[in-house]
Formats: C-alpha cells, sequence, structure tokens
C-alpha cells in the first residue's frame, strides 16, 4: 500500500498526544463491499440516488438483527475508518491558508473514525444488503445499522 | 439504581451469544450535560426545536478540534449509550405480538452502542457546546461530534 498521502501532515495541520488507554470496545458486526479498492478512488460522498450499488455483509451472529429492516426504504449505517489516524485535530484537506477543526469536518481522521452514512436500501438477502449511497473503501468494517432518522419512533 | 427494566428480556425479546474478542476501541472525548437523570426520564426521541438545552463537555486534548464548529447551526453528535446491553438481536420495546430485528430500530440495545443524533448549535464557549436536540442519559460519554450530512462537501 502506498496510502502516504492521507498520514502525513499537511501544512497547518495539528496532531495531538492521545491517551494512552481506550474507554470502550466494538465488534466489527459485518463488512462492506464497494467497488472503491484504495482511498484516493472513493468518492467524496456518497450518492444514494446514482452511485453504485455496493453490498453490506452482515455476519453472525449479527444478522437476526436484520428482520423486518427490508420495510425500510433508506437506513444509516455506522462503519470504521480503518486506515484514517486518530490523533489530528487540526485539518487542512485541501492544502488552504487555514486549517479547521476536525469536528467542523466529515473526514476520516477523527479520534474515533466512525462514520455515517444514509443509504438507500435495495435488497435483503439473507445477511446480505444491497444498498446505494456509500463511499467508502471496499472491505471496510461494518459497526451498525439503524432504521432512519425519524422512520420510526 | 432500579434500572433493569431495559436489562431483562421482554416476550419474544432473542439474545445471541456474543464474540469473545473485540474489534476496535474508542476514546470517550467528552461528556454529554443532560438534565435526565434515568433513562425512564429521557424523551423518546431529542428536538432539535423546543427541547431543552444541553451541554457537551469536549475533553483534553480533544477540544483543539471545534475550531470552525460555531459556523454549523446543525451538526451531529455520537456518543455512547453505556447503560444498554448489547446482545439482543430480536426487540419488542412496546411488549407486542411480534419483535423486531435491533437493525430495524434505533434502540440504545445493539451490539455498538452509537447513538447518532442531530442537533442545533446554540453557543460554542470554548470546550462546551449548548446545543438542543439531545435525548441522552446526563453523563453520557461523547464519541464524535461531525459537521451535518450536506453541510460541508
Amino acid at each position: 500500500m502506498t496510502e502516504s498521502r492521507s498520514d502525513a501532515l499537511r501544512p497547518r495541520e495539528i496532531a495531538v498526544p492521545v491517551p494512552d488507554r481506550f474507554d470502550a470496545q466494538l465488534w466489527f458486526i459485518g463488512r462492506i463491499h464497494t467497488p472503491w479498492k484504495s482511498r484516493g478512488e472513493c468518492p467524496r460522498r456518497g450518492d444514494a440516488d446514482n452511485g453504485p450499488e455496493c453490498r453490506i455483509e452482515v455476519f453472525h451472529p449479527w444478522a437476526a438483527g436484520l428482520a423486518g429492516i427490508a420495510k425500510h426504504q433508506r437506513v444509516q449505517i455506522l462503519y470504521w475508518m480503518h486506515q484514517a489516524r486518530r490523533d489530528v485535530m487540526m485539518q487542512n484537506p485541501n492544502y488552504g491558508d487555514v486549517a479547521t477543526g476536525t469536528f467542523a469536518l466529515r473526514s476520516p481522521v477523527r479520534p474515533n473514525p466512525v462514520a455515517s452514512s444514509i443509504v438507500r436500501l435495495l435488497a435483503v438477502d439473507g445477511p446480505i444488503l444491497t444498498v446505494r449511497g456509500l463511499d467508502c473503501l471496499d472491505g471496510t468494517p461494518l459497526v451498525d445499522i439503524k432504521a432512519e432518522f425519524g422512520a420510526t419512533p
């Protein structure tokens, strides 16, 4: 892999020393299959109307939790941006004159690299969802699937 | 605390055996202050227009990442629903005739209890955000703050 592009600090970017202990743990409950094999290929933002179809594979024993998902046209996906560094608090994605705080961005570079996307749900086949609207790397670990905001009380 | 209400399985609910190893780790980057001291008091859904003002405290060294946040009227908050069990894949929140899969719900009960809310940003004072639209317990751990969907490219 030659992914140094996003790993080296750019001008005006600031990294901080991070705590030596974590506070909580996640399971990867599945894997996301997309057409994009490197970060450079990924679109800047998913397109739930015109983007390519992607597959979300939910692992055993979690797939039991998919019951009833098919009635939703759109769902929220949380996933783990596993290739991003976690200590950069000021970012300069466009090599501009000023950097922006990480929390004012949606960049993969953040302390807890949990991404959130709303996708269109096209099909459910056992533990496999077919969706449109993702923008992440092929092989991205899945963290959660939720009914869309406002879809259920 | 007498919080057994949400911990015992209800009729038709199903729990699964969980993996004995986790896959990723999180830092709690701050703490959320709300008026609600028990799960029973929490509103079912946050109200970004008429809900009470809540405070989000971002810890050192992460607060540096708030630069530029004030220009956003709404932000997305990820937080950790630390009191929920993680092994229930079919849920019956209303004690109905059928249970629903966890991923077709937004319940706190899920394998990775990361909640997501869109809130209105009212004020930024150093490491403290004042927001409207949360529905979580006082003391809830903060996982992430992001510019709202669509707010920035």
